[in-house]
């Protein structure tokens, strides 16, 4: 996602984009990649001094996070230096699905402790979530076929009711951050973009994908099991931990709706911008077929104990 | 506050009221003042069943906490219950400053955990806000002379600034909430209703009455001291430190203003209701001058431990 944003804001003729990373990942595949496009890397160590991070936000208006999910907190010395540094729009690292700020996800948990210190500091922001992502949501076809693409937990359906769930391409991130964060109407906002409202148990997948049926209490069970590790936040099992966690948000709770969205105060994408249209899910899973699909989470999905995690779940 | 916000609906004819209390209050002058106007009295333990509260709800619309600010989560059960019984807006008790939801208030820390439990349980709600009441900001005159009314701990002037201050009479608020809940732009969401924009420490009041200028290092040296008792929430010592987390926010952070409303995402009640005015400042400050003032908190000031307090901090 980090790429994708920056690919398109630098693609943008009136952006000009700094992407900032750690000195060791200098030679990294997708920094070399930034910088062939034309955009400025710079080095910033979030563990040094205010004033060092600070020196590296001077002249730029906007600062987007797309620090990993389980690191947000440390974003809090990257707030503080974006405010000494007066940037004018900050949008700490959401990109997710609705859920309340606290008890349905820890990961949501985590992004309300990033926010209320925007808040207190009294930084200009825009929170951007996305729903949930193509990306991490096509279930395994029996044959195998498409197990190159999809995540190793993406092996069962939530509940088994018809309750909708808002669903994004990764790849369209891109494309609203650029619209919101030109729009004076987001600042200090929520806004929710997302593609299409799907039921993810319902008739439209379940016609081509078969699927295990998960009930609330077995994925609350197998929650209890992973929180009772007390995963770290580098982690496959946090990882585990997060997806289950998602699977209730969505697949039982319902929370990853517009009307929801809308009731926590967000503002709808498509309400601001009804021209973005962005890839369907049925292109998407075209893609996937055609093997022109790419895992997500690849440098932990790899890792031998996500498939512990997984075995012990089935 | 409760018995004002209770005559104003009762005095609405579109309302019916009902006032939920202790069976221990029944006979308190207060209820029986209600009792007198026409609400009915229907008595709640909070501590009960969620289906006996329920009970107690069933056929009402709007629930109205007026808790005292320290026992807000007390209203769990009561948000729980609101749920069961399908209530349609549910007021949590804020009714006080704008501050950010976390890091400059624990009274309002409190309240941020009862709104998030009320937006994981998808209750229809509103938030309002009031400012900082007249009836805890007047200083003391060095006469003695209105003493009768102001707070024991009004005795200071946080910081030595301009910084402008959202005030308004408690006996307002009634007029707000009747307002506020009768109006579908307000439904889940923030409104900061106040009367007038002060300097506390400007020429207004300075012009009138004598006060201490208190720097933010005393302020917080003093915070320091009253978090170490770690005081409870029924204990003088906690309004005390209640009190002197107020002045820090609105007098040198600057918190309890319509501008940092905006910013935290509340609707302005002088936006959707340019004909509500309110008691002036300068017409309370008459009033309290010519004793028909009257002290808010008195069941805690009267307490010895206030004074000890206050006579620490002087």
């Amino acid at each position: 996602m980090k790429v994708a944003i920056s690919l398109l804001l630098s693609e943008t003729p009136r952006f000009e984009v700094t992407a900032l990373t750690r000195h060791s990942s200098l030679q990294k595949p997708a920094v070399l990649e930034l910088q062939k496009q034309g955009v400025q890397i710079v080095t910033v160590d979030l563990a040094g001094t205010e004033d060092e991070v600070a020196k590296a936000l001077f002249g730029i208006d906007a600062v987007i996070s797309a620090i990993y999910g389980g690191s947000v907190i440390d974003e809090i010395p990257l707030i503080n230096a974006a405010k000494a540094a007066g940037i004018q729009r900050y949008l700490p690292c959401f990109f997710a699905t609705i859920a309340p700020p606290k008890g349905a996800l820890l990961l949501r948990e985590m992004k309300e402790d990033v926010l209320n210190h925007i808040k207190n500091v009294r930084l200009p922001h825009t929170v951007i979530d996305v729903g949930w992502w193509y990306q991490v949501n096509l279930p395994r076809l029996p044959s195998g076929r498409i197990d190159y693409a999809v995540m190793e937990t993406s092996d069962g359906i939530a509940g088994g009711g018809n309750i909708p769930i808002a669903l994004t391409d990764l790849r369209d991130v891109g494309t609203y951050v650029v619209r919101i964060i030109s729009d004076p109407r987001t600042l200090n906002r929520m806004v929710f973009a997302y593609n299409e409202l799907e039921r993810v148990s319902g008739e439209k997948l379940q016609r081509k994908y078969v699927s295990i049926p998960v009930t609330a209490e077995e994925i609350q069970s197998h929650i209890h099991d992973v929180e009772a590790m007390n995963p770290a936040p580098d982690t496959v099992d946090f990882v585990t931990l997060a997806q289950l966690e998602y699977w209730y948000s969505c697949g039982i709770r319902g929370d990853n709706t517009p009307e929801n969205a809308k009731y926590l105060g967000y503002l709808l994408a498509k309400d601001l911008y009804p021209d973005i249209i962005g890839v369907t899910l049925e292109a998407y899973t075209h893609e996937v077929l055609e093997w022109r699909g790419r895992r997500v989470y690849e440098h932990l999905m790899s890792l031998p104990s996500i498939r512990a995690v997984n075995k012990a779940w089935k």
